[in-house]
């Protein structure tokens, strides 16, 4: 039973976990609604391709899940989105890793102890902060830049799904 | 003191105040990067300037907080951005209304009880969720439309500011 000493909770792991998916989720069906081409090619003002955005999530989150539950974190400038090796070079390729991340963090985050999100760790061995602040940093970084591939997509005449159908 | 059955604790209702008002603070900045004209004229795609997109994030944050900590909801159809009744028209008013909310969020947020983010409510009389989601909301679309701006940005020449200064 709770007490009324008990903490307050703004939010559950549960609902985080679906909370996050639900953006994943999202940005799913973002990738798919780019051309093959354009997802890799097209550009505004001098910024990488969505593809590149794309990647940058997986970079994240995949890794990120793994550090954010064992400690054992990667240096972000040896990831596939830093150095450009192990890049997808189609949509298929790139929604597999998509998927292959969704599947990790599902694997993941039961795991994750209750204590943990108040903890402090050093993300990709740089960025120190709140297990909470990191995964807050994950999910905010993807609608970032999910935000940018729905202007690429208007520029592209294509209406991108709606953003709040997670 | 905590026992065991306390609830895990994700983040505290001050670590999510923090957190919301540090977006603001960034979005802010975004808006000043912007020049006076391309701030209410520049587009891509069809899509709203800046300008349009920041009174939204005004428009849902203002009677948002308000309706999240009184329950008298204001609906979303009347608000200016949806009319175009009384929206700002040089980047001095945008910034004003922009600042009149960071106080109003100040001013309500000590009064949101522990239990209200995991009670239900029916946003701008129309959208039903807990608190909690309803300021997830608010945050993700905010993050969503600046996303955009940097966009704006970037096609205009413009460096926007690093999405990790709060």
């Amino acid at each position: 039973m709770e007490t009324k000493t008990a903490p307050a909770v703004v939010i559950t792991p549960e609902a985080l976990f679906g909370h996050w998916q639900g953006h994943r989720n999202l940005t799913r069906r973002v990738i798919e609604a780019f051309p093959e081409k354009e997802l890799f090619n097209h550009t505004i003002g001098g910024m990488r391709p969505f593809s590149g955005l794309a990647m940058e999530m997986i970079d994240l989150a995949n890794p990120g899940i793994q550090g954010i539950v064992t400690e054992q974190w990667k240096a972000i400038d040896e990831l596939p989105h830093a150095t450009g090796e192990g890049m997808p070079e189609t949509k298929e390729e790139l929604l597999a890793l998509w998927d292959e991340t969704t599947n990790q963090i599902n694997r993941l985050w039961p795991m994750l102890t209750p204590e943990r999100f108040q903890e402090t760790t050093i993300a990709f061995g740089q960025y120190e902060g709140p297990v909470w602040g990191i995964i807050f940093y994950l999910i905010d970084n993807e609608i970032h830049h999910r935000g940018q591939g729905y202007v690429y997509l208007r520029s592209l005449g294509i209406a991108p799904p709606n953003f709040w159908e997670r």
